[in-house]
């Protein structure tokens, strides 16, 4: 399947101005008269913008059954909040420096201030989704963030083996990241009333895409240009975090380069000629093609899944965000 | 007010004791089958027991209605479970060792894993309050959990300014730790279908609770028994917590104490020797008496509250937890 992209990231931001602007006033709305500190590392979040390609599933979602309300409103944000809570907690347990271009909270802060920041923005979410007003929407999040934070552990768990297959890197970005995305497009669906067949297909819709999107993310970690991308370049190699391109490079390698890599991945030492290395050895065996087919394949997937739908503007920017998922730089 | 103990705490957990069975049971439930690091972590903070004190205000709350159900005891289990995940992160956040007599986690385990297990308690807490099925009570619970972080952020605010005054002290004892009491129970009251008016009773009365157990905790910190208490000594000294004892210390000292006094908490540098010169000035002056006293002042008002309810069991374990919880030495 050739895709073909309609809109890029800033079209379709252009395209949901309105909604945008009502989940970022919500954002703010959740620290606003909170103590200093609340303040500080919530606007410094917020302001960095991201994406926010989680709450824009959740109202699209809701937009494709022509379902429209504060609630819906409410939840994605509550999503938005979720993932944030999650970054923050994230930059404290990888030490990470950049984020979205600049200084994690972590690291302009400190290391308490993220967890309890992170644990605040994580109980308000909660009280958005209350406020969602739907049991069903509430048991899809609060499962979702179970499984998200079971992920890291097990993320932490595998790195002290190291090396692991294909399988297990799914199952991590499953729960790291696509549950998530599932979770904001299938409570939609819910709060939207629908059937929960519907709701099914939403849901797999979101995973499908959130796969795709982690790995896009994977391969951008190897291969982006660092001022475009917002992170430093090399940080899944340096926290020894086995990614697709790595997975697939062991496939693509003879037997005294799979020994050298496994050796690099192994040792405490992480040198910025090993990061070179092992990203002219990615180039050379043309891994970023193969690991963009692979993101491509859950693409496909997720569109397929679009197609029970009936047209609309929803359903259109959401095959939009499907192509340039796979194509984006950042 | 002369104040007479019934039942001490093994008394009570005794008569409480098929309620704390079905509690453990709903803890372990949360852990079972899930990554090993999960299952480790949760066990070494359920086994180490602690008092259960707010899963049984939550209990002995429904029952004071005569209410009974399975919600009920989904709601005091989530309870205990933000309990535990606020443990978890504290400990990371004030570099703890000991908790309950034993290593804590991050001690034991690291702090990332500290971090992300608590994170899974919470949500976990969640899927429990969504089946306990009630709005209301998810509202009353996720308002008090987004509080109780805004404390701990608060606390670390202030401890960047040092010496703060009683009022200020009261504040972030409410929000640390009286709010959750106050959540409980008024969370109980809640889901019993009582009226707002006797809702709004249950949480007066487990915040002036909240309130006492806090005061008395920080008594315990510089004159307890380290086996009986179960946390090292001192803790708050060296974490440069400025509590009642030290507060009403300041209060009946002379200009030269009081500056020697500043003078060793503005320090960077904490001995032992110090923290023997504040106990010694602490039993000289007698200042527990006067912070239990203070206690005893909230524990009052807990009494008159119940004043409202029409005797029962219920009420009489709660009126006796309220007596045990000013002369309790751990």
């Amino acid at each position: 399947m050739k895709l073909q992209t309609e809109y890029n990231i800033q079209d379709i931001k252009e395209l949901l101005k309105d909604d945008l602007k009502i989940i970022n006033d919500l954002l703010y709305k959740t620290i606003e008269g909170h103590s200093n500190l609340i303040h500080q590392v919530g606007d410094h979040i917020f302001s960095a913008g991201g994406k926010r390609i989680r709450p824009v599933l959740s109202i699209l979602s809701g937009k494709l059954f022509n379902y429209n309300s504060d609630e819906l409103y409410y939840l994605a944000t509550a999503v938005e909040l979720i993932h944030s809570a999650t970054l923050l907690h994230d930059d404290v347990i990888d030490n990470s420096e950049l984020r979205r271009g600049r200084k994690t909270a972590n690291n302009l802060f400190d290391n308490k201030t993220s967890i309890l920041v992170g644990d605040f923005l994580f109980a308000e979410s909660f009280k958005l989704m209350v406020k969602g007003n739907s049991l069903n929407a509430l048991m899809i999040l609060s499962k979702a963030s179970s499984i998200i934070s079971e992920g890291e552990v097990k993320q932490l768990e595998l790195k002290e083996k190291q090396i692991f297959s294909l399988e297990q890197y799914l199952e991590v970005i499953t729960d790291k990241t696509a549950i998530l995305f599932g979770a904001a497009t299938e409570s939609s669906a819910c709060i939207a009333g629908r059937s929960s067949s519907e709701c099914k297909l939403l849901k797999e819709f979101g995973i499908n895409l959130g796969l795709a999107f982690q790995i896009v993310d994977d391969i951008l970690d190897y291969s982006a240009n660092d001022a475009l991308f917002g992170k430093t370049i090399g940080n899944d190699f340096y926290e020894k975090k086995i990614t697709l391109p790595i997975i697939f490079l062991l496939q693509d390698s003879n037997d005294k380069e799979q020994e050298e890599i496994r050796n690099i991945f192994h040792s405490s030492q992480s040198e910025n000629k090993h990061l070179n290395y092992i990203i002219s050895l990615l180039n050379n065996k043309d891994i970023f093609s193969k690991c963009y087919d692979y993101a491509q394949t859950y693409i496909e997937n997720a569109l397929k899944i679009l197609k029970n739908f009936p047209s609309s503007n929803a359903k259109d920017i959401l095959e939009n965000i499907c192509y340039t998922s796979v194509v984006r730089k950042y």
